[in-house]
């Protein structure tokens, strides 16, 4: 036995029922079917744990339903016996090494994953919250770019993020490894109507700015705007842009082939382009995610921080 | 026949010697061997063509040996009879979708590729070029993060990029794809010796800073300290740091997983840390590296417009 967090039997049959339910969790239908995720690997299974004891000692709902471990990672990783042991009626099995490799979708999940329940949070809750920063991610298509947008929202101190109906689902597992854990660090909403996410971001007190290559607005001026003001050089208040950077925004960004449509771009207060220096005609979309929330950022810590 | 430019004559037998050579170009010894390259894909293969009409203007080496593509592909992006048919003596050849489809590394390259030259460019001639902004990516291994990277300096209007030696190969398909044509944007130094590199460019004037997650400086205070002389509120041309972002500065971004080592870092001049506003613990490098660029060029093109 290697801990009292984890039981002392080791699960060694790949077959098993639970073994094939795990395995489920990597496609839609298998998810939506038990309400739960599958997260992979050392760093994402950490943020779970902690956020799990987290919300527990805030009597929240539960993060984790289940951890499964190879003695080798164990013994790897011996910070997870600790962090098992500390969470009571936490479900942790020692698995064999075909067993994990049966539940996992990945090639090398490194010995230890964790079936998660898939959050339900709602946008009214998110906006109780009060948020500062918002990344709203409208039919974005490609895992790997909805995983590195939340990381630089998280990354950014971003307060939540929300994906649009007709989103890549963001807890398949190639979108969870992409995030390295960030999908524990923010609220996250899914499959939420456009116009409703607008109208009460809007009804909120948000700035809601799209991310557009052929926006009329230059990302720059805004934060030339913002840190005028921020450094007091501005008496004029709205100096160079009616929309402040420093104030609740909502960032809208659009999917990687297409953008954002016509009707999504008019339900926009500005459409802001980052701008291109060089000679590359577009961004992808995640980069220009990056130095938009960025911009949002600094200009609201360092205004926060006068 | 469709164009002057492309021959009438119509490749179809994928067992050819030179379907064979380009399919090669897949591998670093067969790239080695031809001292080329292949570009796939409509984008790729205009930007390509785009630089290979500027050099030749200018009687500069050639930038593309080949050019292949569908006849459905012609029809689809019919520009491209034009552009071929505006290079003298270039090789273009109409082929069939099985010809194609042996030819290429994707799955779904869009019905056109371009055989390119690799390019001989060396630090020497770059440096001559009087560069503002250079990346240096030291060992990154991963295509995808080389493309985004390549594709941020570009968009950041970065001057050249700077591979070291023991870095992924940026010309293997899958790097070449993620940059989406910017490979053709700007010089590329491949190979280069890490301290070679670092002394050149401090020699050429450049401040050397090293993208360090743990670095003791922040990149905001370097960007606040630009903008306060920018805005002319600072009478200390010096005022929060000895290092100028508005000043030629060549950025070291570090290997995916280890970063940058102890001895790259002390080679630099400063170590900056993106600051990280939220609960992640770190940024992916693309991401950092975005950050770092963009705020290096609103230093020194705001800089630059006064």
């Amino acid at each position: 036995m290697i801990s009292a967090g984890f039981s002392s039997e080791t699960m060694s049959n790949p077959r098993a029922e639970r073994v094939r339910e795990v395995a489920h969790l990597a496609t839609r239908g298998g998810r939506a079917k038990l309400d739960q995720f599958l997260a992979e690997g050392p760093q994402a299974v950490r943020e779970a744990l902690k956020l799990h004891a987290a919300r527990a000692a805030a009597d929240q709902d539960p993060v984790v339903a289940a951890v499964y471990a190879t003695e080798h990672a164990l013994e790897r990783y011996p910070e997870f016996i600790d962090l098992v042991a500390a969470i009571p009626h936490l479900f942790a099995r020692i698995v064999t090494d075909e067993v994990l490799a049966a539940m996992a979708d990945t090639v090398t999940p490194q010995g230890i994953v964790a079936v998660c329940y898939l959050p339900q949070t709602t946008l009214a809750e998110v906006l109780e919250l009060e948020p500062k920063l918002v990344a709203v991610l409208c039919r974005i298509q490609d895992p790997g770019n909805a995983g590195t947008i939340l990381r630089a929202a998280d990354a950014a101190g971003a307060d939540a993020l929300i994906l649009t109906s007709g989103s890549v689902d963001i807890y398949n597992p190639k979108a969870v490894r992409s995030t390295v854990g960030s999908l524990f660090h923010l609220p996250i909403v899914t499959g939420v109507d456009f116009e409703e996410a607008v109208e009460s971001l809007r009804a909120a007190g948000h700035s809601v700015l799209a991310a557009d290559g052929y926006g009329d607005r230059n990302l720059d001026d805004f934060q030339d705007a913002s840190t005028r003001r921020r450094l007091g050089e501005s008496t004029d208040p709205d100096s160079g842009a009616a929309i402040r950077l420093e104030d609740p925004t909502a960032w809208l960004f659009g999917n990687e082939g297409a953008g954002l449509t016509p009707e999504e771009l008019s339900a926009a207060d500005e459409r802001v382009a980052v701008p291109l220096y060089g000679v590359a005609e577009s961004l992808n979309v995640g980069t220009a995610a990056t130095v938009c929330m960025y911009a949002s950022a600094r200009a609201q810590r360092g205004n926060r921080d006068k």
